[in-house]
């Protein structure tokens, strides 16, 4: 019954068609974006086609029909995250040229520690870390050293474990016992990845001060040095600076300049999240953001946000050669023995961790192909579209407020129901947060449940649950689309509102 | 010039083509494994055939011819893992279908953090982790929880953070400094991630207890017993033993039953880095050297590696279900939010890192296409090789000597020249083990460029460089393969070894 070496290959020829014919389709904007099944009635749907999610009752294998069948239930029901209305996420759709390079990288299967193993792949992670390196400017575009990570949370671990062992060489052998008690510092606003890095690091997140922000979600420098010197009064360490170039929530960009001055005048390390802001450097038009960054001693830029490449493909950067290897190099003779051919381009020694996905080759392979004037046409069109909404936002006669002005590709926004127009949410009565933190989401699962375009939403510090959309590598996306999604929006507000004014309908707000 | 929206969608189409005449050949024993070229000769390649390796130049985009001859170069210049010649890593051939499933994950691009974006992957996840956990058995059965991850190395980092979180419940607060002196344990032979693990985690290297093994790489209870009473002596606070399935080199197993009998005398967290070895749960046959690893705490286990699936594909289980979210748990409410359709089945909160690809697919779609009973036939036709192998080098009248009776699917054998044989590393001089560390890399080079065999060496402890062998997914290799190998390989000795007989050519030793 189950696949044979000639029917296995018949099979992925078959999977592969299906997948073309999903690619194809995935800008269709009829089809929903999501259909939203919980975890028993997805068991179901695969029950019912005969390959049961289950794997309990799987000693022997299935039969290539059942398998196909399982592929179609999979591409059917997965969020479609190359639709035109997928506009949750800081990811979005893969460009084909992109995709066709990682499937590539697959098929290849070589591990990227070793240029033994992997050549072509480890010759190309160096051209494409020049690249970038040189995208951000001097000094990194002479001097710089990087690696391609599974993740910028790893990017961002990478930062502060570089940092830690400039400012306490012993780390490494000695751990933290008995050294110093050293404190980093990161904005309010900053990705969870850094609280988490404080966790693994065993920085402890009592060591890990988070200084305000503006109401743009930039830190604000001031607050942070008093934040240094109040640390090295009670005898801590600061070594770390945590900076953000395009937060989650808002896309604020902190001041890198005066973050650099800071870190000078105290000896820190400045390291840039640029996981979702850093692609402004490929923009003439908006690389301004980006300011300074080229003083930050590390960088990590996730080519999977808004250049479009498919996950995971994410650049951690350093313009401190050896640091990497010296940081995090164990020497393993068994795999990067000096009496190798070309042991001296291994990447593999300097990286937290071993085997390694190619995954820069997909970037070398979009960039032939577009060109950085195609990536700056990619980041330049997210950036109207932005435009567009927050402008339409703004005109929509208090349907929808504003949480905050844009500064990148984020805007976010709240849907007013009509007795709380027009809404300014410093004046609101806590009763009218209240509404929108139930309302926020109940339009949201009313626009999953129609198939309609996915926006993510959240609270944050104060403010109740609101909405944030996100254009993310969007050149499929219209500006009149997005006219028609603030129509529907607010067809979806008005129905949850009237519905939520009914008693026995109470509860779905 | 640069492709526009249809033409990428041809390229994808055109580049897929390539990529399964591709896989149709891999097979084919007549190619080179690979072709050497060093750094600067594959630039010369990629130039001359217009698309240079440097994207110094990459303004604008490239036509899609150049992009093609750049996925042919890359296809033809990389090292063929899925030959049934690639006995270099402990990875190598991926089957097809998980090759179609992890294509379908990147066509995808759906991030499994929520289960909102990722709704199949999320549920196929947890039904592969059930699986696995079952293959351990009880308790794991019952009760377990795990991720997938990005490579066994993290496997082993989530090992020690639970373990640190459970010892030290402030930990994750406070940090290291202030708290105890903690130590981790693990044997001389394990996997070079532990050391990793501790200068990433601040425990630093220091208070990691390296553990002499017996001479098939098993570590000694009594020494890691005599240890931990050490460390307790002088006020450390033990906490930890990695314990390893299936050594990197050796292909050893530690004693699982005496370690865990150990660990609860003691009250330590026992991991074990099964990332190569866990697989042997797999075969009725051989799961025995797996015995006792049910009573360990956490497990890692690497489906990339002797399941044949394509890289990544790693699982992390533990039997104490919420020490994951527990120990990395940050709560982000912008993505975790429970007012969020189905939000209790997210897995990203229980991960060190945000962005997750759907790597459990692929296991979850081979698993349902060949059964339980395909993985052990996999598994079990690796031992046959192995003992098939190991056999001709004892038959080999002194030609060849084996380094240690073989364990697992790993043989470690010197080719031996003529004078010294027959060989016993025990009594040799040291001039004799000067010679081996040298004619062994001098045999190697000679197959890479021959494009024969990649067979990785390595010296371990006093023993000096040795041929390491492993057959790994390798369904496609019959016994008589390997016996062609070991004359080929005593004839590149031989040659070897005459060369470096010739005054002038006595350099190449």
């Amino acid at each position: 019954m189950c696949p044979t070496a000639d029917t296995s290959q018949d099979l992925i020829g078959q999977i592969t068609l299906l997948l073309c014919d999903y690619l194809r389709s995935q800008g269709d904007q009829s089809q929903p974006v999501s259909r939203v099944l919980g975890p028993e009635q997805l068991q179901q749907v695969f029950a019912a086609a005969g390959i049961p999610l289950s794997l309990e009752d799987s000693h022997e294998g299935t039969a290539p029909k059942e398998l196909l069948a399982a592929v179609r239930l999979a591409l059917q029901y997965s969020v479609r995250t190359g639709s035109p209305k997928f506009l949750n996420q800081l990811y979005a759709r893969a460009d084909p040229i992109s995709l066709a390079a990682d499937w590539l990288v697959s098929a290849l299967n070589c591990n990227v520690h070793t240029y033994e193993a992997a050549p072509v792949l480890t010759a190309v992670e160096v051209e494409v870390l020049d690249k970038l390196a040189a995208c951000i400017g001097e000094p990194y575009t002479s001097t710089h050293d990087g690696l391609f990570v599974p993740g910028g949370s790893l990017s961002n671990y990478y930062g502060i474990h570089l940092a830690r062992n400039r400012a306490d060489p012993q780390y490494k052998q000695r751990g933290s016992y008995g050294g110093p008690c050293m404190v980093a510092f990161t904005s309010e606003h900053a990705h969870y990845s850094y609280l988490k890095a404080a966790f693994v690091t065993g920085l402890g997140t009592d060591n890990l001060i988070s200084i305000p922000c503006d109401a743009a979600g930039g830190i604000l420098p001031d607050k942070l040095e008093q934040a240094i010197n109040s640390a090295k009064a009670v005898g801590k360490v600061p070594f770390f600076v945590g900076a953000t170039a395009g937060t989650t929530v808002l896309g604020g960009f902190d001041p890198f300049q005066d973050l650099a001055a800071i870190c000078t005048r105290h000896n820190l390390w400045l390291h840039i999240d640029g996981a979702w802001g850093a692609a402004c450097l490929l923009s003439p038009r908006h690389r301004h953001l980006m300011e300074g960054c080229e003083q930050a001693d590390s960088l990590a830029w996730n080519p999977h946000k808004l250049m479009g490449l498919p996950l995971q493909c994410a650049a951690f950067l350093t313009r401190h050669p050896g640091m990497l290897k010296a940081s995090c190099g164990a020497n393993a003779s068994y795999l990067f023995g000096e009496d190798r051919l070309h042991a001296d381009y291994d990447l593999g020694d300097k990286t937290m961790l071993c085997g390694r996905r190619g995954d820069a080759f997909k970037l070398w392979l979009e960039w032939k192909a577009y060109g950085t004037a195609g990536f700056a046409r990619k980041v330049e069109h997210s950036f109207r579209l932005a435009e567009h909404f927050e402008k339409a936002v703004r005109a929509s006669g208090g349907k929808f407020a504003l949480v905050q002005a844009r500064s990148y590709v984020n805007v976010c926004f709240w849907w007013v129901p009509p007795p709380m127009r027009p809404f300014t949410a410093d004046s609101a009565p806590s009763e009218a947060l209240d509404t929108l933190a139930k309302v926020t989401p109940a339009i949201k699962s009313k626009m999953q449940h129609a198939g309609d375009a996915l926006i993510n939403f959240q609270p944050l510090g104060s403010l109740p649950n609101f909405f944030r959309i996100v254009f993310s590598s969007a050149l499929s996306i219209r500006e009149e689309d997005l006219d028609g999604l603030l129509n529907r929006m607010d067809q979806y507000g008005q129905g949850v509102w009237q519905a939520a004014r009914q008693p026995d309908l109470q509860p779905m707000l």
